[in-house]
């Protein structure tokens, strides 16, 4: 069960609130989000009175949550979460279209690429820098000085940048130059990553593991809201299967399942999640049609020059098409939005 | 290497042209398909001289195919196959929505469930008879009543009935009756049924089965297909996975992937795709982004009472508010079509 | 919940039982097993008294069953259930060893296994004639005369022999011959093919899908026991995963867990099961730890001239090796049982 | 392609092969191992001859590598590597037993456990002090408080310990205290953390990840001996699949699959395989049959009190069972080896 107080708690009411649990022997447990205090106990050790607790003029709402997850809960907070990065909402009614390469590689391919992402509508630049590969003999992104090109490429362009951290250290220094911190599906639960960007001012941007369960997934979320950072955006990117005609199996269904439970915003990356650039353009419609609040699309100039996953990255013609598309598609959706029946 | 020849082959040609392989010591193999003969042989065995075979007057196309399936590949087939069944066509530009309840249940039950897909724009009627379950104790289907049942549906509102095949011994019985012929997952690789619809006069709509891979779900087809029947209609209905917030996890990813090597339709099944009515809508419409050529959803007056996946079934509400939606969707996929920038 | 009667039930006593139930509007599903009948009834829906049932005479037992298998049970018939054929017990403690070619190919092929195979203490052979293959033009057994090689193997070595069922129409032809008829992957799920070979008078072999649960791979042997057909021997193959190192993944917790709840034996295709010849003698060893009664393994006399599945049969030296290491480790595992502490 | 060095290379001879390479504008990539250095080079860009470089003093061998890991490939170290501590080898010919409870709780669980383990023939003593938990809300381990306690066992009983890191900062206080680091299947390509084990001092030992392929779970290896770590141990402890009789499936057919391809040692860990303590004796067994040259078992003194799963540990009477039967077993396999057949 969940006590949520008044915004401006007053810490003797808070302190005669928690004796009154004491004095029955209940562990209760506080978790500050924003400027609220919630107080955490389990009711099933209790013959706690609901009314009794609701007296107490410190106390704004008692909710009561079966499930792991809190902070990260819809009971909790009703409302979406909208994460506004350099004005532009994430979470709100217009899908946010994040893209970039997999890595930047040098100052010509980045800057290239981000005036192609900004002319066609693109809202965010994507670039990797500290790449996590799978082999320590592959490509393992340009670093510090990445981080300067991708800079550079939004000091030229005005887009709001996001690259991925892979080690708690680099945070000081990349919060600094980027907009939005992206931790990857391989650190989804390296919970000591998840704590440092809950310690971070930017928005956190949490990948699926490639074999997480939507609790599991929530859950890591839940780990980075504990340290005060409210500003999450999920990313759906394709599971591990059996299929062999896609890289993963991208699992749209999490979308409109996981926006029933929780407010924060989740989008969908079609390129890592199908692995083949001649699949993205379908997957990106579906993933806007199932709901998701945003995609985030590989482009390159030369994919087939690309230094790491040449085969999903699309070409400059492919993007524009691409969005093209996607945006008649958000038109529809809007247009849709206002003329739908009441359910 | 697969030889085409021409609509009137003439015997004594093709003797001549089988002769030359013959003694070369080269085994072929004889399909028949439509009004065509085609002849297969290995490529990789033989020194055989493309030029040389193409000079045979016989003799319309050489294509060289090096996937495991054939009839059913775009290679030897270019344009979409379209199956018609009372003036509906499947796999055209236009999306079907065959809807109707899990199994059949008493003929109120058919008949107000046709009514209702009729009254919203649905365009065939499914309704189990013949119930593969995974529990013998489970209700098995009404059977040969079912079938009169179903019939009756189609008989007060006009719409073609689609239902399940699941003995070799029933068809001569169904066919009479059914419009389409439904080879469920579990039997996507009972090789004997397979057969036998292939020599079946109606439509097949052949579900993937759970675990079936790409190649896998083709193959079954091609055996339709071999036996003469080129009526076929593929159908992802989600494959299993370690997820659980849904009972299986739909691969839309599949759709674009198979629409580009084989001129068979496809159509999704989002109610058994997710297993849960309140994710249909969002995948319905997510399907036909991918590039759906249908979809199949089950409906029913009153879930609760159903006799077989209640938590699936939308009601007629729910229902009503999925077709208002999917046919604005389908109006803007053919708007757009008409005005997108050429590729 | 389920009533055992007593052997010899006396059809007037159960009248009068029936008529108890049908008083109080509980409806009963009657099944036969073996000599007794077992009335089955759901609990949840009555206030039925067990003491008041008890004391009808015809009652032996009442068994509280909430699983959805009944007659494959172990709560039902607790002792093991052990199955005899040609003086082979399956079951019992000594683990069986089924071996042979993926199909048979010809006289020779078959008549050399067979005598591998008796000659290093295997006990049944093995051997396909009706293939389900997933390519119409794979090679698909010789069938028919497939049968009759394999029997000719039978009678010149005395091993009794098993064969796959594809099709229910063959099965008063292969029973003639065959003395375990095997279920196939495939067809875990074509519940016709199951109620087919469960009112047959052989043994049957059941395979577990490539994506059954245990509870899905218990209720298919639940199909053939309700017809009548008592002798099921389930076998595990493998799974489908993500992993590529081995063609399936051995599922073999599934045995100690299986044999929990069932009173079948179960047995491991380790060749199936992985795919690979190279790790056929772990596994098998692996298999046998794990607690399975027999192991099911192909063997040919040239792997590299075999029709189908060439990486995964054993050539006969590597089967000899194999048999050395199994029959050591059995001999281990009965000197085990008998000094082994009371648990 | 690898050139192994002589072990006292000689850097004059060292820079003379550089400049070869340079010259023909070929890439060279240098790799110390222990007291080796390696020299890679794609052999594909290049028309090197394999001679003339043997011809150069300073290169011991040649080797042909294609698979993307180099160091913990058997092709370059074909002995079996065998890790000490405390005198304790892993890797050899007898099994090590690894047990002890999940967590560490308090002074008392932690000492009895360890001498329940050595009592019963164990080897090192588990006890996880920084617990990655899925939930926030979980125990998240006494954490340096806890090191201590398992310290103190260690004193006590003399047995090595070994604790999984969850995070670089905490391996130098770690380091002091434990004999072996244990890298968690959450961390499996947490790379900034392998790394970092990969410039300790202490052996580690590397779970696999719940969805690793074989090469994904030696490319993690790699990460960690390419730093100078050469001691480490593969631990398979389950991968997650649709099943649902148990936790994970434990795939054992990496066992012998791994031990092919690489010199490291493979153990098994039955508790987090299966997640039910009911089945950890017949996957013990299997794994031992399989190959492994370990386990690692989680046993607790009051499995019910356990603070983390509490459902896979043993209790005291069936550890003692479980240790009773391993031990017989690894007997027989000590004899068997002894008195096999040439292969």
């Amino acid at each position: 069960m969940l006590i949520v107080l008044k915004e401006r708690d007053n810490s003797e009411e808070l302190d005669r609130l928690l004796s009154y649990f004491n004095k029955r022997g209940i562990e209760t447990y506080l978790i500050k989000s924003d400027n609220r205090t919630i107080i955490e106990f389990s009711s099933e050790d209790s013959n706690v009175d609901k009314k009794q607790i609701m007296s107490f003029p410190v106390v704004d709402r008692v909710i009561d949550i079966k499930d792991p997850f809190r902070l990260v809960n819809r009971k909790l907070i009703e409302k979406d979460t909208i994460i506004e990065t350099n004005n532009i909402p994430i979470g709100g009614d217009a899908p946010v279209i994040i893209a970039g390469p997999c890595s930047v590689e040098n100052e010509r391919q980045i800057i290239d690429t981000a005036w192609i992402v900004k002319e066609h509508g693109g809202h965010i630049l994507r670039g990797g820098v500290f790449k996590p590969r799978t082999s320590p003999y592959s490509f393992q992104g340009l670093r510090k000085e990445g981080i300067h090109l991708l800079f550079k490429a939004k000091q030229e362009t005005g887009l709001p940048i996001i690259s991925e951290v892979v080690d708690s250290g680099d945070i000081p220094y990349l919060e600094k130059y980027v907009d939005i911190l992206q931790v990857g599906s391989r650190n989804m639960q390296n919970y000591e990553l998840l704590k440092a960007v809950g310690r971070a001012d930017k928005p956190v941007l949490l990948k699926r593991a490639m074999s997480a369960t939507l609790n599991e997934f929530l859950m890591s979320a839940e780990y980075i809201m504990m340290e005060g950072n409210r500003q999450i955006i999920l990313c759906e990117r394709g599971i591990r299967t059996f299929t062999d005609h896609s890289r993963n199996t991208l699992d749209l269904s999490i979308v409109p399942a996981i926006k029933q439970i929780t407010h924060l915003p989740i989008i969908v990356d079609p390129s890592h999640g199908t692995g083949r650039s001649d699949l993205v353009e379908s997957m990106s419609l579906a993933a806007l049609a199932a709901g998701a609040q945003g995609l985030m699309i590989e482009v390159h100039p030369e994919p087939q020059q690309s230094l790491s996953d040449a085969n999903q990255a699309l070409n400059p013609l492919q993007f524009s098409n691409l969005m093209h598309k996607v945006q008649h598609f958000i038109e529809w959706q809007k247009a849709y939005a206002n003329h739908s029946p009441a359910y």
